[in-house]
């Protein structure tokens, strides 16, 4: 797996960026005919947390399959700025090819990683889990879910065919929350719990009723999800979502939910900030 | 063209969100056995630009070919906080798979065309050009550089074939930048212009020298742009580049120059926030 | 969904078979220079349960777009043998290129489907459920997994990405049963049930121990069956697998056991007889 | 080639089977951390003709590329049951991924090609050759035609593409079976016999006269075959085809037709019972 | 059919033709912005044989689905300078989009039908077929050999799938001419001729001796030819091949062989002379 | 990059030529159970420069990955007929099923460049670049625009997407030329020049007083060509287009235009003479 996604997938999903990118070539490399071997050096200019480096890695071994890389660090790593991320040493006509998009992918990777890493590390300890969502951008999902795990957070459903999470317009279309529950328990897998939305204590009570495995208390008071907390029935797990701020995370680890899923954590990233320099490679002969 | 891709790309494109999301079907859809007509309405929740609204409606066209889409709103518009974006009327499990990829699309592009409009509104009458970079989001380039253009910036390269830009390694690797700028003048097309990307005065007037069309200023001081603009020949085009922030923008817009890039129009973007509301469709029998 | 297909994915998969069929197109139809409209009957020689019409009338389409099908039956629906499963008129090189595939298809589902209905009614009461397993045929599985829910089963996991089964060669690489579950829980997903294989009474104690949610009883003797399902604490399902024949499925469904997987139900199945005849379209002028 | 695919074909058809079957990875493996490498044995547990191996071979190298793959069995060899068809060494991770995969292919391989030997076998020294359809499973033709000419058996046409097969549907457009080998003749390849299928004495007796070069006998009684072989002018090959079952096989070779074709060698198939073993890897340090 | 191809790979092909004309889109439309309805008129320069209108017209239809495509020419149609070949009528953009891809297919096209046309009436009556080979141009195969038929030339195989033909390396490899036309008769398909190539009329006589269906005579000069000719046994077709040119035809022809195949109908091609004119839509409100 | 494709991009275009080939396999070789290593030599037939050797030796380690390749002769090198182009050793049957896609591509590549260096010869020392246009074989471009610079010629637009040309047509739908440019101006990228198609000495007073960068002389007669270049304003390109053949190159040459565009260095290429001869592997065992 690279990055969390098949070996097979990431390789098409690179050569399509460089479609995006080049798709008749690297025209200034070309015009000015370069050539020759040289080594780059990813330069964190920013405090953050280390992702994404085999894709990165992938995506220059696909310009130059002879490139070599290192790097010091692995993923997850706490990298102080001022360090060098990896080294990579290919031709410069690859090495040019690769650089935009190896950064755009370990600049966005490393920018969910840390952002969730600062809120983990701010409820440590509580039991509190940071989930994300499934409010990722189009086609990085796979992606951006893994810089989450390796940020510490732990992923909700992949997408719709990964559990079954009953929210309202589910619950209008079916007429009532408890049969909506009793039809997910009929005819969803075995191996599932069921989820539920709710945005009330009066739609928690009908949820607990109902025999929910999962409670998601949607956009509630911290004094509502509290109350909630204290009726929790055994062995049902209660997730706080809508409306979680980074500065409101503490307050709810401490009421005591299981779970808490921000969208923030991959729909508005901040990228890190990383540069490639080219040096001469100091093994060419 | 759909946002700035050919229909085939974007159709391609969107069924591989609904992979993404879906693999195996919308779980929780199935088990309840959801069916019947509703209506959606994009509820904007911060005003914003309009953006994306034809490709928000191919997603749902092609989860419900049937689907019916109407908006007042056209593609640039500026939208209030409150109003409705567009109504969608269709199958239910069709809307429910829909709606969280349309939504991600659609916040992310109006969240550039945003970001865009506030920024061009703020050099208006300068005659300063607001540029997106190659710092896109992997894979998203044409939808991204579209929301660029539909927010009043300017596009730049969109990739390392759309014309000759000579940086810092290039000019390392060919020697100077006045034999880099004598290739790339030979054996570029006829038709471009040749960039060159200096970071001092003393390039700078390198570059001049060696008769480069369009130069970009990377990382300086209002001062050395200025002194820039004062010496720059007939026919030259100058970009400032690097550092450049909303804050700076109006102070590089008075200096003169014609052309400003920003990574951040696209690699820093705050979605937008717009929900979906699903209600009785009132047209249905 | 076309049988459980997303309407694109099914199209390229016909397509593919197209392709399979006739990549230099059909040589006889155009040797022959056919033309004209005609009729075709699916004629079931054999009681079936109706299962992948959709899939058939793509097919159709996809060859002659302009064609028409009509059938008085639904999926699911058991048919006598003699009877007319469905009617499409098109032209005649399109049915031509459609029939094979169309037949091969339709076969193999409803053979599925039928199977699966003889297995379901002969345990119609118990509680007992009747699940598929992964030994689907390769490429099939959306296919073969929809045709045994439309014969009335239960689909087990979709695949490795859909649930978490902790087998022998999970718990020899771990080290324990309760370590391999401990495991499960810490990192799977907040909304699944957390699955073991155990094939003796001993392992079964280990599995309840350790808090499995779901525990398949592998190769065990009925005798063994009772008696884990005598001990069974409340919330767990047991689950029987491996050497269940059509035969010993009362016998099972006896025990009260609450699932029962069968790898027969698709990778053993008998196609079900069904031919196309062509005849002169009543309808064309 | 690999079991009649091209490697790139076999590769794509591969990659497939895994996104198959865990479009997001083995949920189980990741939870539960695996790591190591071991070595997996592919059990024979029933009498069985080897085929498929260097298709399951493929499936592990794509899965690990390290893997080490070792055989002492040929295709087409007949392997007893309590026999290691093969043994597999990688990462376990690696092992897990596809060990379904690929038992789902070899199984069902080596089902046609041993239901193929069986049959075969039973007419050998006859001249009887036991010819596939093209009745194949969707989307495995060429593996399952790769199978029944291990098994011993001859392909018959691959697809539409592949001769030309006058059928009664193409005479019914036509107008005369004389017409329609006349037009087959006049614009068929040059390389090309011309078959045609009857179902009457009488048909065949056209057939004859019209010069087909091989003449398909149609359920057919054994007289009536025994009458046309009788009948048959130098050169022409004779078909039985339709209502052949295994039993009848010998007869039929007695009569002294030239091919006999079924549908079931690929439409009804009993997969082979093949387990694989994973166990420590005897080689590991 | 699309021109010899299914519907689904033309359009494939088509959307190709675009990506390859216009990654970004039209960039000069696009800058332009240029709107409005026109008609675009295909004037031939040069006389012709109309070839390639539906592939043309596809192409049109993918740019722009709500395009009029009108003409009054068929496949084959004979077209004297002057002409109106085809008129489209469609949106600006489309139809600049539209027109280079549809010029490349139709110039190439019309040009192959129209070297066919003069070669095959230059042996009218005669007898002979005039075939094309696999010299055709790398992904266009099933167009160009589409095009030799319009033009009145028979096929040759399309393909190394496409039937059997023995050269003189293959038979170095088996050894012998007989063993090689031997194995070619045991495992090739029931369905076919086999056909070997010679160079002189020593092999003629083995490849006669060895029982071969169809012999190529191969760079043999027409008094060889003759020879050859006058040796044929019953049954047996022959095929003139290399160093065939127009010039040579008639008396090849006279010599009475049956088939003469030529590299150059394809693979050195002339393209017809037409252009796309553009003018205000006559029924434009 | 191979032959101006991407890696990926050529292996993907040539596993479709197999496709397009052999997509069942190589009947022949595989009937005659052809095995074993030989060496296979291209010669030379023609004099001509050499091109495509990469995209050739890349088919051939396609179809057999152990292959040897080995050319003293490198791209655009002249060769003389009698000359061995490349050798290239492997199996067998890989190499009977590359060596006419191979020579396919080498035939055409070859071809082009052949042409494109006679004219570029022509006018040796004028000053005259000679370009190639978007009149390529569909699917082909990038192959043969690299051919085109192989030979010494420079390569005008790569497509639509490339820079901007206003024609006729355009200016017809903007209104005037005048206006055309200043849009083009306005809303085209700042690297590109704007080039204008005109077809008078007074339309190309226009595009002159326009400010066009780039002015094409389409269809002028020699003496117009030189009014024209008399009148040219400094800095200001022209290219002269329609019409040209290689015998009026010198001319035109003499006349001072900048550029000269010929369709017919890739629409209308005669295939250079190569043959692959097989022989015994010297080096084999």
């Amino acid at each position: 797996m690279v990055c969390g996604m098949s070996p097979e997938a990431f390789d098409r999903f690179a050569w399509n960026l460089f479609r995006e990118d080049a798709p008749y070539g690297d025209r200034t490399t070309e015009a000015l005919e370069l050539r020759g071997r040289m080594r780059g050096r990813f330069l964190v200019k920013d405090d953050l947390v280390a992702c994404g480096l085999p894709a990165a890695r992938r995506v220059f071994e696909l310009a130059d399959p002879e490139c070599l890389w290192t790097s010091r660090f692995s993923e997850g790593d706490a990298v102080k700025e001022g360090n060098t991320l990896a080294f990579v040493r290919g031709e410069l006509p690859a090495l040019l090819l690769a650089e935009r998009t190896a950064l755009n992918l370990l600049q966005r990777l490393c920018g969910i990683a840390s952002m969730t890493r600062r809120l983990t590390e701010a409820v440590r300890g509580s039991g509190l889990r940071v989930c994300d969502t499934r409010k990722t951008t189009p086609g990085l999902r796979l992606l951006e879910k893994y810089a989450v795990r390796v940020g510490g957070g732990a992923n909700h459903r992949m997408g719709l065919s990964d559990g079954i999470l009953i929210k309202d317009n589910h619950i209008a279309a079916v007429g009532s929350l408890s049969e909506a529950v009793r039809r997910a328990r009929a005819r969803g897998g075995a191996l599932w719990r069921v989820e539920v939305e709710v945005s009330s204590l009066e739609e928690y009570g009908e949820a607990v009723a109902a025999g929910a495995d999962v409670i998601m208390l949607d956009n509630m008071s911290d004094e509502d999800m509290g109350r909630a907390v204290r009726a929790k029935p055994a062995g049902v797990l209660l997730e706080a979502s809508g409306g979680v701020t980074a500065e409101r995370l503490p307050a709810i680890a401490a009421l005591g939910v299981d779970l808490v899923s921000m969208g923030a954590l991959t729909h508005s990233v901040k990228a890190s900030d990383i540069s490639l320099e080219l040096e001469a490679d100091p093994d060419a002969a």
